[in-house]
């Protein structure tokens, strides 16, 4: 067993069970976008959170002890994603990122934005044009220093 | 001559001048965030906008238009970027991948977010324990139908 | 279980039954290309039509609900196909890729043809020389706007 | 030189003459598919057409020849491309690849879609919700036989 | 079940019986170049065809029903290939490919030699220096024709 | 100066002065494959040779010499090649390379068809459905032995 | 002009100098393992440091400015390091890469060591059995917190 | 049976029991860098280290025999590894490597720091702005030699 | 079943029997090198020395008809290996690559050394400043010759 | 100007001038293997080494201050290399890798052939079959040792 199995065995029973993402987060008490990555094999559950997650996906004690492990991050089969909605976030670095750097430094300096030290929040935007994706990203500024 | 040339000699000429990349936009009369993008070769201009940076650049009438032709995108050298600060958006999508595709589908089912229908707002949000980089990013949601 | 194993069921079962897909689109009552990619796993059904296609292919209660699950999406083991017939469209992008991308700029500007707002039929075009594969595609225009 | 050179020359000159492929073709007497692809080094102009070239573009004698030779074909930088207009078309490939393939087949039987014996037409299609690209395609179809 | 399950076991199934590919081509009544790639999984045999080969490879029904659908092509697990003896050709390839491309333009003009309406034979050349693979290929020349 | 040098101002001399490689060939005196194959930066001249080469391109006695040296090999730019012509013949490996396998191992036991002690030719062969490419190859069986 | 053009007058000034890293660090009042990543284009200097640095170099003011500019980093031509004193740093990362992960997150729990807030120290370590290159690394453990 | 399959169990037991690796280490007798690069299969155990294992492990006779044999070592499923922990080492290596070079060079002349006759130590660094992950690393320098 | 699985079986059995591959050579009558790449799914056993392995090894009929089918050749999983052991032969070829390529060439002109008539020997080399490795290779040489 | 600058002079006088690898090597006073790799940018040479060689490649003072600066390594341009010469190397690797793996490990236990300290001479085998080319290796055995 490895906790891709289990990552498995929950994507199954969701599918199974006709479960939602914003209701598992919301018994595990924490943000949707948090809880789905950790469900997903992104991020790691303290005790009382695997067992909320225990009992509603059916785990067993040693499957539930792999939600407490650190995972091998990286969710994604191929280093161009070929789904077309995880592709236009790659498409966005690949046009913008150039941008993001020089924004950055010019109102930070050498450093980079955290993607540890990071919170996300994803939102329907109601729009007449047709609604929209907003995506709030925030990431602690980390500068590099001299030595 | 080619796009490229001309991106270059922008690039090269801002650093010579000491000019950033917001007062630019401010002539412009855009975004900081779409004036940059377009001047690193990833956005054109019309006649107006070429015209301010021409000046601003120094550009040869051959040069400026240019920039009013749509470019070959993509600003990265390698499909994995090297750089650390572009890396971690990078790092973000193989992390955090596969939670915007399942949550995109439970709010709005089968479709993306368009990365051409989009938007984007990067500041800086001050905080005691180091202050953050705040990105804003708004994309019309497109629905796959059935034919 | 997942979402491949069942679009393998429905692959090994139209082998055994000899079932074509014009036949399956009719039953669903959708264009013979957009029911083919659903069941190739590349698209997703509503109830209704997966209950028809559960039928069809004799599919269980939970392998049905997969059919419903909007999936991750990418139908190609190499991302050069290896496919004779495959890599005939593959070569037109390659030769004919920056045409598009001159043609569709002159006539509309900046922006892209959608791959989601799209939509495809594909017909035998009947010649004395040899019958001929004719493919009528239409996507929408998406012009990239300032900000 | 070489003909990338001549390609170059071609497409600089377009751009500072402020030229319109449609123009040319139509001086070439040819499809603006063609001649565009031609132009882009992808095709071979015969010594009448290349002449009319040589005179649009202000080609030397020998830069004329350069047309008239087959070139090493294939227009884009990298396997998978990074603009997001041409990009779209791999998408399209990757995700309705194989249902081309089971299309093809179950109409004509083991073979493929010329991409030689091929030709290609790219409109605007006016509509109300936005207007669209329109490309109809038609290659011939090449049966495998036994031998 | 899958093609790939029943080329499996037409390859045990001839290690075990000790059969050859010429013998087998003979009960088939075709070359045996177009047979082995066929059970090899790389071409499409009709009933009768596959009637013959389910009896010598002891298929059932149901795998000899795989033996008459068209397969994904490509018949090598690396695009650079590591057996020695196939890598030759890939070498040849590598060495010899742009002298191909010069002398059929050079007799036919711009187009391809056609891997479709192609047929080879494979023969053992008998030498006192060591005997040879003499191995003959005829592909259609397929020209670019203007449109 | 590097022998890629020379091999481009052959090139570029045989497009300007409207050369053709069977009639270089038969300056040389050796097959049309073999001479262009050489001219292409794939073989070694000796110095008789050369000197004919050097007469037809105009070389200076500098570029002679580097028609002396053993070239690194290797015409093509990418290791699937883009050119339709030559992917042709990549696409006959992928499809038939285990087939050149399996028959060549079951005629001659282990080992392979030499690259080296190999000869082609190459002919245009008459037909009333359309001209074919005719190309023989013949190469030394060189056996895997014990030791 | 570009920092790489910078980064490459100072490799050849160094070289034809015969100048020493430790030398140039000690005027420009830092570490020679960060002055040294500085000057090969990985990290920013202040005014005061490009002065001393413009001095030792022989750069022009122009060029002066380039190294206040933050660099695209990442110093390797290629992914997999070909170089055989950097491939075996990359060694260490293949073999004990999930090592270093074991033990970080035994001790740390889930998030990363700082590759930013980092510092380095490199040092001979006399030894009678042959010399030892001593690596000291320190960076701050960064971790992923719910949201 | 292989080793991967001995490494899964061993990890698979270590969080079913909960294990720490310092323990386990500590039982061996050796450092924890050494034991936990060995269980992960990276490293030969002898027969006493491998008895101690087994017990801890609960291996059976034929699992603790493949500990004694040297492995197939390389931890890491892609060239680039996707995990955020051990990225940050590899962006060292891209950021540092020609640092590294540079320095060891200047040092100790042509050679590389040895991977094989290397140690490490890893100790959390306590720091009242954030605990510090503190690597130290000793590598043999190896010369190049003239022969 | 495939050569893959009798490889992997003769592996395991090895580890469990603890048997050495000279001494296995030996009994098949052979060089340790041909023995051990012949049992590593690398050569082909006649039937005499394949009985001599069925025996050691304890394979059945079937396994032991694998042995004397002509492998798919290639042992490493990655094109540049990332074991230790084996990239420092990969590390010699892309340092002395060159080298070997100029002084064959010097020494014998155009062609190549076999890696097909080809054999090999691997032993000790007692040195008081520790054994060294010592392997003496000796392929045929081919020459490329006019045609 | 940098060690690529120097190390094409040498190889473009070296033709110019016919000079051969055995005689410089013999001037310089090492084998004909290290100079040759020396030459072509994979070794470092010292100073009364470098002046022999500036005499014979008429090199100024500044490219000869190049030759005692140890290089970037690794001198070819692909990681699978397309020279047929260099391919069979490779090939021995891809066949053989992991036969040298077994039988130094059966030898010596866990660790590696060094290829830094290590030496090589390639010899001519006179044979009446065909003369050989004999490569001797010899490269310190270094082990794995815990801690």
């Amino acid at each position: 067993m490895s906790r891709l199995d289990v990552t498995e065995k929950i994507i199954t029973t969701k599918v199974a069970k006709g479960l939602k993402w914003s209701d598992i987060a919301a018994k595990v008490g924490l943000s949707k976008e948090w809880v789905t990555a950790g469900c997903l094999g992104q991020m790691t559950f303290n005790a009382e959170q695997a067992g909320v997650l225990a009992e509603i996906f059916s785990l067993t004690d040693d499957e539930k002890k792999w939600l407490m492990v650190v995972p091998y991050k990286g969710s994604l089969p191929t280093s161009v994603p070929t789904d077309p909605l995880i592709y236009r976030f790659y498409e966005l670095i690949s046009v913008y990122g150039t941008t993001f750097k020089e924004l950055i430094h010019e109102e930070f300096g050498d450093g980079i934005m955290s993607a540890i030290d990071f919170k996300m929040d994803l939102q329907r935007e109601a729009n007449p044009m047709g609604d929209r994706v907003a995506i709030t990203m925030s990431g602690k500024f980390l500068p590099y220093k001299t030595y």
